[in-house]
């Protein structure tokens, strides 16, 4: 069987700030791998460690995002999985970058306090993709540190439930901006459907990212990305969930982080009952005993927390008929042809 | 040098339910090694599925410490490092349980609502020491399944500031009970010195235990555990830190949860900046990029974040002089000696 | 000078459920008098207590609002002002119930837990609006006791920031459902404009509210209301601010409820500060011992919290240049030709 | 009958910091009135605008309390009751300050950010006992404005449970630095008793307080305080009520700050659901209607909300059979024969 492989490059002004509301820009089949690139959430604004964020970018065109892509076929009620087959950096730079009253470790304008903002400093990381890592350099003093290189996407998600349009920035049940490093090349997310066509959008690429993205910014780049897109019918979680080659993961986006917690156990703990054929204490025993639970994001609208269960323990119990090994696959089919 | 050890062995009236106004049981030099007990976190009352917990134990008599040591030379403004050798538990059972109103997905007396509580049911765990797993048996379907074991203690801490007595099972600043599974065999725990001696506790060992702790227990263990104890003069820190082979490790311990989160990792930056010679923007940076966050336990009376830096982008520095390479060393004698 | 009244009666059809995308139902002139008609929060759909509100309403169609009405010449940096000048129960009843998983004391799709929903039961309150009183009847017992009418809308605001379409049960900077019972006649509300013309919308009526709205909905009826509505150009607060004859308020809408109290308070610094020619310390001080806090809502999308400080420390200091008093004056003689 | 009054006068090195693990300075039959002293909450060190508060006091010793007071015959499990019958403050001046990293609208050891600590300022209120005012000025510019007096205390309260010892500027389940106005003259207090004899304790007496003692301090004062303390067997509260001659008051103190809500409205609930015999959904209807919810303190180690229920609405309920109205008498009678 031969894959089905379109793309979708946007023009700058093709670019979207939000999820919901916007027509598709393009519309593809159940098992589609789509080649696209995304710009970094500055909008390549950012380029030199004098480009202040504050100054060089407008609110609200900030965290462009690429799509909508419509899914044929989906329907509210249904989850469209989107697999990541490969997430490339398409500079030999990336950026970061404090910006003012964003962050954790900062006054903000939901933790509305009566200090003067952090400086905003950017920092410009080399990027090295055959060597597999990015530099690191100081602002203030000569240290140098090369790190991993761990492409991922902050944000990926669907158009929102009742008609919402949410800026690009906040993760919800829709997803979004997530931010968590789970949402790498081999991952699948799983996504309700809300409108017709579900309305795919993906941006926000980062080199690398700590679990919290404490200062409020990752290592920002813009990206070559693959992804395989396909539809479950009938099958939406209530929150997005994501499956790697190890791990079952269920999201949960609240403030306050206990009940981006809270969402994202309590989901786990119903995923691994249907899957198990537990009842719910038995799933929480279980989940209580051998699950991880990772921040993603503890800086957006609002903070994502993931609850991980290890897929060693299901036995021959497969999520949604094993559909991620499905889309590896495919992925795997497509990395090797190209 | 000869290593050396001291046993400690309390009789069940001796056991301590608080941190804070205790008498020590043993006094210890600097770098000595201790073998202690620890009774599991209901006394060992919980002995089968019947066994419920609100039952067979009596408040405030939970969560039994083993302690306090004193460490001889501590003083207010010292840090006191417990370096873990071994954590063994001591039966070949293990017990877990839901608990009323106790837990992250129910109702508490803290998050009140007008919910009953949640079923109290009780998990046997059998315990397997040298194949290194346990098996969980679900208790409404025939489902069971090994988990690896991976012991650690739940509750290790010093006596707190300002004169508190503060119940064991409630973390903080001290220490006490802040039940990540990082504090296993292998890991140093760094702990600010409030009172002449440190006086230090350690209980509620756990055969495993997933991050968040969330249904409110882990797989609960009497054990047979070694620490080394030593002293650091002058380098109190402000919070719990932990250190093991591969990380440095910064704990919170607070609620919202975001602010067990913004303590861990304004912790960690500080940590980061004196070790590297950084300012505070760019160890911000470094730690945004490079750091962990794991959820230690949702449940308790406060909640605990940790921090995480890989070891690996330190160079040459190393944490307090390299001191847990030094306890290491010690504990790695001991074992190969016992 | 005459007065301009105008009237706004939207068919079922014309009601909407969300801030922001919608076209205007009517444009006014600042200054103008707008006569309207409110649904309560169920669309009417609830008229006995055998009426579930989770059967007889359909997500997202709950809590409509009338509007949106455009201001002419409003462009983003002004405020809107909104006079209430009338709000009187359309009906000789009205309704409360409980709604699963929404409510203070009880688990949510936020704050999630495997607690099954409270029971869902439905309150038919009389009112008597020539008496000022309406009716509570216990459910489970033969209680009966008479409340004082203290009309209300929950909801009102305008289109929010960035394109964003929100739900009408979500309050925040753009107002919204902020169910706060200082939203009663005689007290002016002002808004930040976000798009030209604002585009105000109100609804939910309710004939009184206690503070914080705990079981989720409050006494909901069908409002006739008068408004009068104005602009401050280049005026926007950052946060809906509400005047009183006696106070000042400002508002925070966000999770948890301490950052809704700290976005409210840190307002109400600014604008005391501003309208006394405080430094931001001094001001920080007096709203300190002078100032009050209560809960607005702490069962909707994000939490609401009121700062509110006595107009008699102002001395002859007056918001926006009087306008309050201006309108209350408006909004006399209107009722008074009525 | 005659008023049984006895006299309680610490010296400075009898004042205590702490709920719990201290002896009695004085142990009364319940109906007794006490005239007491207490020290301001800088220990009376803070008298110019020039003594810091940072540079004059030393942790801990912050925020001393009179007590403890022990009653006889109270057992765990009872409830004692502690009426104020006045509060009178000592001197012609009281204090207020901003403090390093405390506060709510500043960055705080717990919400840690990387900011510096906001200025560090004291402000010296002249008062007149007898004009019932006090008066702010301004530091930074010329403004001046008088407050009225409405003297409370900021701290009251009993030994916690559980053998805790908790520092008095924490506030709990035992009471403690619930920083409310409501506990002014006129208001009485029923807390839980833990241990024999309560060991109440009372402190921090405030000229004045708006609702959340935003900046961390209220008008500070040493006071001339009368009580009237009581028992009432087997009537622990879960947490502390106050009752004044409007309004039933539960209390919560938790973070975050809706969980103190939640606490407090969780209580209020099930006690008019007890006086008025009515389930808990009608309870929660009523309350929900017809309650108050403002902010205590959301400032101290944990912040307090307080649930308000006015009288009218009991019928001829009365709360502990009466009990205000009877201490009331008594606090009456001794202040006309004083």
């Amino acid at each position: 069987m031969s894959i089905e492989v379109v793309r979708l490059d946007p023009a700058r002004e093709q670019l979207a700030y939000a999820f919901g509301g916007r027509e598709p820009l393009l519309t593809v089949l159940p098992g589609t791998v789509v080649e696209l690139t995304t710009e970094d959430c500055f909008g390549g604004a950012v380029r030199t460690v004098d480009d202040l964020p504050s100054q060089v970018c407008a609110f609200p065109y900030l965290n462009p995002v690429t799509g909508p892509i419509a899914v044929e076929g989906a329907e509210p009620g249904d989850a469209v999985a989107v697999h990541f087959a490969d997430i490339r950096p398409v500079r030999d730079w990336a950026v970061s970058s404090t910006f003012p009253h964003f962050g954790a470790l900062t006054a903000t304008h939901t933790t509305a306090m009566l200090h003067d903002a952090l400086p905003e400093r950017v920092w410009l990381y080399e990027v090295d993709v055959p060597g597999g890592v990015c530099r690191f350099q100081a602002r203030g003093s000569e240290f140098e540190v090369e790190l991993p290189l761990d492409p991922m996407h902050g944000t990926v998600g669907v158009a929102p439930a009742a008609g919402e349009v949410l800026m690009s920035i906040s993760p919800g049940a829709h997803g979004g901006n997530m931010d968590t490093p789970e949402l790498r090349a081999g991952t699948t997310a799983y996504f309700p459907v809300n409108v017709p066509g579900a309305m795919i959008s993906i941006g926000d690429g980062h080199c690398r990212q700590g679990e919290g993205e404490v200062c409020g910014t990752a290592v920002e780049a813009a990206m070559s990305t693959v992804v395989v897109v396909d539809l479950i019918k009938g099958a939406a979680p209530a929150w997005p969930r994501l499956e790697s080659a190890d791990h079952l993961m269920s999201t949960g986006s609240a403030r306050p982080l206990e009940d981006a917690f809270r969402i994202s156990q309590h989901d786990l703990v119903g995923w691994t009952a249907s899957l198990l054929g537990l009842d719910a204490l038995d799933a929480y025993q279980l989940v209580s005993q051998a699950g991880l639970a990772p921040a993603g994001n503890v800086v957006d609208t609002t903070y994502t927390m993931l609850a991980k269960l290890p897929k060693s323990i299901l036995g021959h119990a497969t999520a949604y008929d094993g559909i991620h090994s499905h889309l590896r696959g495919i992925a795997e089919r497509y990395l090797a042809e190209r």
